[in-house]
């Protein structure tokens, strides 16, 4: 069993993570780290654990195989050196700390991406786990990437769930504005810009073109449907994309090529990402799904661990999906 | 025209009351009161009204022949102390402050249920809004009250959009948590539960019977629907039932009732009531729909300041639903 | 490893159960029948399962050790008619076939409450899974009926997401009628009335009071949540009722008593009950929350399913729950 | 009073048709024409319409001095070619058939974009109201076209409400599949870019670059969030852009520039088009919304009509925001 410690036990990604874990067949966990909770049941926190848990929240680890970050964005740094981790211990970030900006206090963090850096990852001892419009969106271009084949610039908008917004809430966030309603935020200056560059650009695709990213705030709770697309490059024929679509995922057990135009619900609630691929006014058209807070956070962060033990990269993982 | 003001002009009823009383034909708004926003054009905070108005949150009103005053609940005696509001103008309150406790100041505030108190209205020089829920109820129970009908426990379940919670957030109004979501609050202890008593004794029915109420948060915004049922008397039959609903409302340009069910979204965005009402297991069922800021609140309010200054009842308030 | 078919394999309640049952540790599908989409993957139906089966559509089972009828109401009967089951294969009917007219050609159903019946549904070899609000509330009322309690009239409005209308599209289940709408259909007249009354008074209250019951559409997808209310008898304290529920539901794996309000979402998509009990005017107020197509139908199924072949009773069941 | 009769009175553009035209001080509705539904009053309907109208359908119009026809597209020819229209008559066409197609049995209809086209809608005797999305999108680029600085593709997506999709229940207007969902339709191929083509071209941008829109079906009833965005000329510097914007709807009632980004439920249940204009990676990125219904159909006509009878252009469309 791995002893399992996740610090930063009170927002969404650390409930879901939790959610996970409880159900994980080779996982105990040791403890949940909240300063401001401590002493607090967990099941009064995260409320549907209510009957599956009598954790405790702690205000430290003990021993952990693995702390899994789940401390908001800019924070992870601070934790780290206010907490003597021992060099033994796993790290998985789940903030965007270490994404962009690997090397920290000895330690070096690869980029969580699954699909990309599986071997590398099964090695690592620290992980930094993707951003959610940023697992989306790599989906959808990596076979391009590795294929040199992303020439012309590439054209997205995504739609992300308010989950993706965080616990704390705000106007944005607020039912009566955001029930019914459609917004754009941050047009073309997502934070998630960054880390998407550097993946396809170290995937191969190092000229990388301009990334025109829309961000837009759905009113949906949970998912994220991206919208893709750049010029298909003369050099390769429509089938020969989808063929290499086809190829690249051929070893990955959460991501399939849908041949029927996807919704968001068929992956809900699960660690899966689908693509469908159309062509158009010689555009490769990519749309590319996923849940915000399993695969695009908690999800691909057990992802992660399972693939750092040298366990199956499924368990605890084949989650039934909601749908509806 | 009537000179109007408005206190504390931020909130959701302030907006609501924006909206309807720009459109109004013999209204003249003369300020909007707020000592936060003062100097910042309304348009800004209530974005709906781009191009509708250039009006400028003030920090004082000057001689209105009517204020309302939308401070939130229990703000509007403080207001009243602060500020010297002259005898010749009139004050709308649609806070709870003055529904049970009507006499302040020497001001006597008359309880603004229009179809209950129409005539008294018309000659009125403060009126106390009803609350939301409380609308709901007293249209569906009113005409029984009024000859004395309700003689056996009365059962309440109402289901309120989120706009009735305000505009500040919190943990039940985080989209999050209320997209999907149903729960409960304040079951059997509903503040409004002292408005509706007095109301219902007051309209006749002085031997009130025990009210059941558990009002639920929905998961839409705009909206109160009221499911209610008691005895019937056995001294009225089921037509005469129907038949005194219909003649109770005849007079009143908003009520009506429906001989099919209804569905909340048929009152949406207007200040109309729809009741409906079917007899089962010797009950008498009503369902009461209203919607909560305009029925509910605002739209009330400037119906009643069309009685207060002799105009057409329906001035300003024929508004189109939104129905979907 | 079980060999489970399932008859009318395209609805609702059959995706679920094989979201469900793809997952069980211990089952094998061997056949998924529709007559109308025989020869079609099962994952073009069910699109989230892409990736997950190769299941295709059959027009007959072969030999299961259990049969699913997903047929939907009254279409039960007349396949047990056009269909010969060997004895040995048992069978659980998600219709309504036989909740209240258990006997039919030599088979006699169990009525599928786990909770209830969990000792005769070990040796059943046929059983009646519950309706989905049935469920809800009888789970609300069990265990005051085991003792006899129930002795004033019962209160009951719940409110059900639109799954619980089924697949085929209907005026309120179109997304621009019911979105943002609430509506009450089938008032005191819902036909889950028969199972519940059967059930408590079999449960041991015979003598039992009128129930008086609300059906309202919600505008969410999933789930049940269900608001109950009864006179407390003087002969038990409030506290003897708590500990009475505590204790009715102790040996119970799904089923919670929460001492916090509860909300829909805590629930949606697993197999759990979570009931919250309160005291007001002298009422017992009992507030009882399920997912109707899991623990209200499929997930119900799959836990007889457990029970009738010794497994552990959670066995493929543990849910992750969406929560969000 | 104009006489107005509505041909296919039963659908969504009707049913808004006649919330707005009831309301507004100079039309008479003389019939609503439907031949499945004559004989039954309107409001049974359109419920909502309770206590508004004793219209009831008719078989056949009078003598009305307009006609809306809302029959569906590709209907607008056959019930010409079978109904005489009087010469004298004039003729609003909701549906597509004379978008593209102006002449049709000696009448020229005339494209009814009023920011457009507004002086030759007020001669005109025929008018082809403009498609919702198509609404949006020419909003949002016209300025621009009038001065030919359309000179690089055009990027386009845009979420619509389910109410777009008409009444007829579907699959993907099934509440159970779109509530929380997003989906693609129709990718770089709807049928609104052939009449959104030849309007920009008409406004002067003869030589237009492709448009490239991805059309997504949105979780919520009403509005269009069009996300639009070209290369900037550098003959024109962003000053003069947003210049340019102000200036050409400076006459106009409806359309408005949005210094503050917008949010669709800024413009529901109104007239309103609002645009919000950024300049990034030397792309000018324009936000558009209207509401489908109003401003993308029923208003728009009215809107025409208004014009068509020199009537004040806001006559009736002075409509209440929801907001919420």
């Amino acid at each position: 069993m791995i002893n399992v410690s996740i610090a930063g036990g009170t927002g969404y990604t650390a409930g879901e993570l939790l959610r996970i874990l409880l159900r994980h067949p080779e996982v105990n966990i040791e403890s949940v780290v909240s300063a401001s909770s401590a002493g607090t049941p967990v099941a009064e926190m995260h409320r549907d654990l209510l009957g599956e848990t009598n954790l405790v929240f702690s205000d430290a680890f003990r021993q952990p195989d693995v702390i899994f970050l789940c401390l908001g964005h800019g924070l992870s740094r601070a934790f780290l050196k206010e907490n003597d981790i021992p060099a033994s211990c796993k790290i998985i970030d789940l903030g965007n700390d270490f994404r962009n900006d690997p090397v920290f206090n000895g330690r070096n963090f690869v980029f969580g991406l699954c699909e990309q850096n599986r071997d590398r990852i099964r090695t690592a001892n620290n992980v930094a786990n993707p951003g959610c419009f940023a697992t989306s969106i790599m989906l959808a271009l990596l076979p391009l990437a590795c294929r040199k084949l992303l020439t012309d610039e590439i054209h997205v908008h995504a739609i992300t769930g308010s989950t993706g917004a965080g616990k704390k809430p705000a106007e944005t966030t607020h039912f009566s504005y955001r029930d019914n309603n459609i917004s754009v935020y941050k047009p073309f200056a997502h934070q998630h810009l960054e880390e998407i560059a550097l993946t396809l650009a170290g995937a191969g695709n190092s000229a990388l073109p301009q990334i025109n990213f829309v961000p837009i705030r759905g009113d949906f709770t949970r998912g994220i449907f991206a919208s893709v697309y750049t010029k298909r490059s003369e050099t390769i024929s429509e089938q020969a994309v989808t063929d290499l679509y086809e190829a690249y995922y051929r070893s990955s057990p959460f991501v399939f090529v849908s041949k029927q135009p996807v919704n968001l619900k068929e992956v809900v609630n699960t660690n899966k990402g689908l693509l469908h691929i159309e062509f158009h006014n010689g555009y490769i058209h990519i749309t590319s799904i996923i849940d915000n807070l399993v695969k695009g956070a908690s999800g691909q962060a057990v992802q992660n661990m399972n693939l750092m033990f040298g366990l199956d990269e499924t368990a605890g993982l084949k989650l039934k999906g909601s749908v509806f």
